[in-house]
């Protein structure tokens, strides 16, 4: 705050001014909240299928056996890369501003949060940064864990439940806490 | 994940074709979610009685001056054991696969989740685990708070908000953290 | 608990019977519950303007360029006080039973918890308490962060994700955890 040319705080028009996405990302979003995230979120709960499609239409990479939740949140599908036999649960959100890719029988647990995307908070204009997510095949995501932007987690690791990881996890790992701390091996 | 004959990845396929569930299990679980659920959430505020006969009616065990918001979620109510004058606050979840016991005049805050399941790592089916959740006489489960499976909060104490018990607690305890940590006597 | 005279659970009877809104407070929160809130919540994105307005209507003092998301939780909009360029994501909760106060160009991301309010559970009957919260100009309250009641948060400071803010935090931190903990300087 010292510096004489900082501003004393954010400058939010300009961040707001600032062109985050390009007029076929801006068509496809609201595309989505208006009709896709609809049908997928009423859509009954057994019919997989028809949301893997719909997620398909707009763009995402879905394998076969996956199961995710009506209420699952997804930002941007086109993001989405969800490898076989992966599980997704209730009210579990995929903030897909960068992309998110779940390997082969990785689980998603309920109210998990991948939270893909974050500003980059030295700059005064606070510039929205997209950035990736993977999780590995065997993965477990518990109930409402956090895995926070850039972060990738090892195959068959365990994010215990709440568990906030904002580093790498390594693969066979169990982590616990905020922050994340390990605590055993699979 | 070195010997042989172990997978390299959880069986999810074994694990959905396992049964979980008795058929009359399933059936009250679609009833409950197909009518009774939407019934209890659409109900206003002030009609905790309504809310308490519905619950009874789907098996749970639910005593006198017992108030439960309209936005708690309960997944199968036949589980539920709630003493006298409990309150539960807005949008908890009692994720009752297992058995949820909640003693007289004990709170349960906005947000707070009592999750009575998990899924047993160690073996690649990931086969579902239904274990009980007890909270004690009088205590207090804060805003936003979580309990895990197996857990025993005793009689009196305070669970901080956002502070996950994934351990007992013992009777008139303090706790705040994650994971939880005893920070006072009540 | 030892005492002779003291109860071996709260009172919640006494505490369910106490005054602890006035005729008008409670008038106004029917109101905005059941035609505020909904419209509030109904309204389409794009239409912030729309939003400040009803929240004036309700008694708010909301600045210029300020954006609330259609999901954002109030509780009573009277005890908000937001100035110029605050921006407030999808799910934040503001909890205003005490007074919300947030600083220009302060941002509260997606799922943020402002909690003002608490019970004394020193006391049997458990009072309300109604505190206040103050969130500094420039500061970013990150995704899912939690800030306690009678809390202020410093200028230009970042409470990171998932972070728990239950004590004061200076001006220009960088807080993480549960509890949070200062991990830098902006």
């Amino acid at each position: 705050m010292t510096p004489d040319n900082k501003p004393p705080v954010p400058d939010v028009t300009a961040n707001r001014a600032s062109r985050k996405w390009t007029r076929r990302e801006l068509a496809e979003r609201i595309l989505w909240s208006i009709l896709g995230h609809p049908i997928f979120r009423l859509s009954p709960r057994p019919l997989w299928g028809l949301r893997n499609g719909l997620l398909r239409l707009f763009g995402a990479k879905i394998g076969q056996q996956v199961r995710l939740h009506p209420t699952v949140k997804i930002t941007i599908p086109r993001h989405l890369t969800i490898a076989d036999g992966v599980g997704i649960g209730d009210g579990a959100i995929l903030y897909a501003l960068g992309p998110i890719t779940i390997g082969t029988n990785a689980t998603i647990s309920q109210g998990a949060h991948l939270c893909a995307g974050t500003h980059d908070f030295r700059d005064p204009t606070m510039p929205l940064l997209k950035l990736p997510i993977t999780i590995g095949d065997g993965a477990w995501i518990c109930a409402e864990a956090f895995v926070g932007p850039n972060v990738t987690i090892g195959a068959m690791s365990v994010v215990g439940a709440r568990c906030v990881a904002m580093k790498d996890v390594p693969p066979n790992a169990i982590m616990a806490g905020n922050p994340a701390r390990q605590v055993g091996t699979r």
